[in-house]
This record gives C-alpha cells, sequence and structure tokens, in this order.
C-alpha cells in the first residue's frame, strides 16, 4: 500500500512570527537610526541588560517588572501610543484575506559583521545599499534583530525566535519583514552571529573579514503575510508596513539557548487586530 | 548586487480549486455510485454532451441554455437544494482562517485504468480499496474527475483545471479533494488519461495493462483549505467535507485544450459563503 503524508506547512508554513524592536531609545522616536549611525552603540541602557526601575524617576521599559508592555503606555509620554495605538503590533495572525499583493523583490548586499547589544536584543547593522522593492515602493534595509519566542504568532502558535529585517522608506514609512525559525538544523547565518555575541548591553562589536547577508536568513518560500501594524517596542510608532514571512527558516535548539541565555525575555504579548486585514498572496 | 526574487505562491499556492462533479443522473442521489460500480457507463446523458432542452419534458441539467446553473434549483424537485441550500460550492476561497486542522493521511493504490465520459466530464472509476484518513476518519477513494476552469477560485483566481477526488465515509459523508491545475509542464498521469478518453457520452474505457495513481496527481505540499460545502453539480446536495490542495500541480495547455475540446463548459460558477469558515493548517 502506498501511503502518501501530508508535508504539513511545507508551504503555507506558519507559526510565531517577526516584530520590530526598537533599540533602547527613551529619547530617539526613530529606532532605526541605530542601524545607520554605527559604532556610536547608541541608546545602550545604562542600567543593564533588564531595567525594571530604574531609581527614583519613571522605570525603563522593559519586558518584566515596572517597565513591562503594560505599562509602556504610560511610562513615557512619547510611549502613550504604546496603550492607546489601535494598529498595534505583534498580532495573531489567525485570519487572512488571500489577494494580488505585491512579490517582495529583495536587493540585498552582503555587509561587514557588526552587532550591537542594545539591552533588549542583538541587532545586525546593516551598511547602505541593501533594499526591498515592494508595490514599486524602495525600503532601505538598516538592520535586523532577533526575539525569542516570535512576537507574531500564526493561528496561535509562536515560533522560537524571529529576526526582523527594519527597512525604512524615503518618505520615512518602515517596512519590517519577520523571518520565523524554527528549531531543527543549524542555522548557519546565525551561526556567525552568536560567534560574535557582544554580552554586555551598549556594546558594538566588528568583526574584521567576516561578512553576512540577511538573504540568508529567509526561507525558500517567500510567501507573507501583509497589514498595517507598529513598532513592537516603545515607542510602538504606528504605520508599519509588516510582512510577515508565512515558511519558518531553521535554527538550532541550542542557537536558541544561546540568544534566550542573554535575553530570557524579548517578547511583547499579541495585540488586538481592531479589523485590521492581513493579507497573503495568491 | 545580489538579488533574490520572490518565489510568489509555492507554498501557499493559490488558484481556482477543485469541486465534485456528480455525474449525470436524474435520478440517482448517490453520485459516487458512479465509481462502484464500473462497466455499466450509468446514468450517461441520452441526449449527447450538452443536454440544453430534452425535448418535451424539463431541460437536464447543464452548464448552458435552459439547464444552465442558474436554474438548476428549479429543473427537478429534487434539485432544490441547487437554488436554496445556504452552504453551496463552489466558493471563492479568499479569507481563510489558521488553526491546528488535520493532516491527510494518504492510502491510496493504483488502480486499472478506466475512464467514463459521463456527459458533463471524464471521469476516471477507482477500485475499492484506497482511502484517505482525515481527524481519525476514513473516505474511501471512489472516482475522480475534472473541470475546466477550476470551479471554486482563491482570492478571485481560478485556475486552468482542477481535479476533483471524490471519497466517501463509511456514514455516508463525502470527502472531495480538489487539485488545481496550472497550465505550464506536462502532467504525466494526465498523458495516460488522454491517451484513452472516451469521447462518446455514456462510453466508458478500460485500458488493460495500464495502471494510475491519484497519489500522482497531488502537489508535493499537501497543505490544503477545508470547508463544509456541497456537490458542484445537480442534486448540489450539502455536508460535503471539502479539502482543497493549495498548492497546483501542472498540466500543459495543450493537456486543457484536449479536455476543454470535448467539454467546453464544465464549471459551476461561485455560489456565496454565507458565513461558512475555510480553515487552512498553521
Amino acid at each position: 500500500m502506498e501511503t502518501k503524508r501530508m508535508t504539513l506547512l511545507k508551504g503555507m508554513a506558519i507559526g510565531g512570527i517577526a516584530m520590530l524592536t526598537a533599540a533602547c531609545s527613551d529619547s530617539d522616536d526613530n529606532h532605526s537610526d541605530d542601524a545607520v549611525h554605527k559604532d556610536k552603540a547608541p541608546h545602550a541602557e545604562k542600567s543593564g541588560g533588564h531595567p525594571a526601575a530604574a531609581g527614583g524617576h519613571a522605570a525603563h521599559w522593559a519586558y518584566e517588572g515596572d517597565g513591562a508592555p503594560h505599562a509602556w503606555g504610560v511610562l513615557k509620554e512619547e510611549y502613550g501610543t504604546c496603550g492607546t495605538g489601535k494598529g498595534q503590533s505583534p498580532i495573531d495572525i489567525s485570519t487572512v484575506t488571500i489577494s494580488d499583493i505585491s512579490e517582495i523583490e529583495f536587493n540585498y548586499k552582503s555587509t561587514p559583521l557588526e552587532l550591537t547589544n542594545n539591552g533588549h536584543t542583538i541587532q545586525a547593522n546593516y551598511h547602505t545599499g541593501s533594499y526591498i522593492t515592494v508595490g514599486g515602493k524602495r525600503y532601505d534595509l538598516l538592520q535586523f534583530h532577533f526575539h525569542s519566542p516570535s512576537e507574531h504568532t500564526i493561528g496561535g502558535k509562536s515560533y522560537d525566535m524571529v529576526a526582523h529585517l527594519v527597512h525604512k522608506a524615503a518618505d520615512g514609512q518602515l517596512g519590517v519583514i519577520g523571518v520565523l525559525f524554527k528549531a531543527g538544523d543549524k542555522n548557519k547565518v546565525i551561526d556567525k552571529l552568536w560567534a560574535n555575541l557582544p554580552t554586555e548591553s551598549g556594546e558594538t562589536k566588528t568583526v574584521k573579514n567576516t561578512r553576512i547577508n540577511a538573504l540568508d536568513l529567509l526561507p525558500v518560500d517567500l510567501t507573507y503575510f501583509n497589514y498595517s501594524g507598529s513598532l513592537t517596542t516603545p515607542p510602538c510608532s504606528e504605520g508599519v508596513n509588516w510582512m510577515v514571512m508565512a515558511t519558518p527558516s531553521s535554527i538550532s535548539e541550542k542557537q536558541v539557548k544561546q540568544f534566550t541565555d542573554l535575553f530570557p525575555l524579548s517578547t511583547r504579548p499579541v495585540q488586538p487586530i481592531n479589523g485590521r486585514v492581513v493579507r497573503v498572496s495568491n
């Protein structure tokens, strides 16, 4: 008897998703600047990796304690959107509309390896000149960083890790690609990154003669979920063009642990969809 | 500059879909019998391939003329559901809910090639012993047949052809797998079928020493859309467990034409969704 079993989700693979971590900046609304102004270790937490309450004044934002996600909106006036916004991210991607959305055209070059520990995550800064084009609009790649577990969930399911590839268009709009990672085979690009982890908050490591390419993070299948959301860290600015890959890439359990050993918490809970439509290509 | 372009829909591939053609039976509610009682050329149209109006009494159902789809519900009392049913097929699969639906386990054997021209389509009859199991329920494969263009559409888009693999459970429920075909490379199984096309309505061809396996119609990725619908031909009985593959298989333009030369019209228009939920695996 011939038996063919369903290879679940090879195509419409689904899992957690990518969200946008802004750098740990209490004063800078434009988090993508972190990728542009390199070698500055910008905005690093002065109070360490998990600043729950920073002495006399308001708590820094964090993933637990006084500065935890439910409190972000009241920590600072400029974080108000985190509490009042109706188009926040991440979300659970559970109902999607199939439509003719544009392909993403990737025009990524390799870039010298430069990693920043910004107190919340590991961020790989990208040299200028790499970009995507989607629907005729160009978004320049600034940086990518990680969360574990994934921030977006798919059909209620989260993935082991996510990379957020942060882009910015000439008109200032952010476009973020989320690449989910499912525990399995070791990821070669992440191997390069983790071999050079900056372990101190505020630390930046530049590795001569080592180049990486964000293309190598992408799954083979580039079907993606598209919706309008926000930064997933304060100030939670909205109008972000989210593109969450439907198929996960692979990462080893050990690689996940290497990240969570540094950042045990890095995931904002899912936010209300509030009638927003998530589209997927047909 | 390295460029990676989106391979649109490799995974969540989308297009037209499969619908269930019952045999052209005016008196038999159980169309799947066509696959079981072989060598009978059952229920063949006596009035030819496109019976618009059959003399003095009511028109036979068809895809044009007096017996066209909009009139099916009033052609005969037992076709009433075609006009009044609220759970009809095909539908446009445009909004889908991602959830933990079961894999389909395929247990198909090869079967001797036996093709029937039932006046509406070409149907391959299947010997007993082949089945799927989904959610713990077994559905036995009875027959498969074709429509061109596809009956289901995905995000408003129809495909060049569809195969409907008709199964029946012990409790009488029908389960139909739709396999979409997109014009491209030649399909090897369909080559075997079309080489032995019965061109006369009511004709059945049995080809000694040629076996086929419905497994070979399936795409590599078995992600599917699932919803409750109906037969797409009179009597349009509801309660059909529809499983529409999200990824299309390939067929050549010539192969499509070989079918449409015989059956220029074989597609019921899409029906209202009426609040039904289409689920897809995550």
